[in-house]
């Protein structure tokens, strides 16, 4: 079975995000009024091949703990859709 | 009224995504088969105060256009959440 794991990494929200934060005070600049908060993570696709749907999850939490977070720092959640062939 | 603007800025389909590319080929290092595709773009949480749903949507598009995603080598999408203060 094929599917797509849509994966969400986000700073901790007990975090300070300066990537964020900077955008959110450049938001001025631009002439973009009434921000009061940026949270900046990343946004992740991840297509893959597996046995079962607890296999995928299996793969696609071991990439995250390993890979795609830093669990320390950041949070991550995910969606999986079994996608057909 | 405040919103929460959920947006995703990802590399256009047609393009390459060299870190995306470097992801999945390492999968396998970690003992991680059948990765077929992955790729990277970033998510967004901005929290703002406009006076209706339609300026909050200008404001997010605005702020996509001008900052969080290059138009040529990025699309953008986004939800729009209503927040009681």
């Amino acid at each position: 079975m094929k599917f797509l794991a849509e994966i969400e990494v986000m700073p901790h929200k007990e975090l300070l995000d300066p990537q964020g934060k900077t955008v959110a005070n450049n938001m001025k600049n631009l002439d973009i009024h009434g921000v009061e908060d940026v949270r900046i993570g990343k946004h992740i696709l991840m297509r893959l091949e597996a046995a079962s749907e607890a296999e995928a999850r299996e793969k696609v939490d071991t990439a995250c703990k390993k890979l795609l977070a830093n669990i320390i720092m950041e949070t991550y959640e995910y969606a999986l859709h079994p996608i057909s062939e």
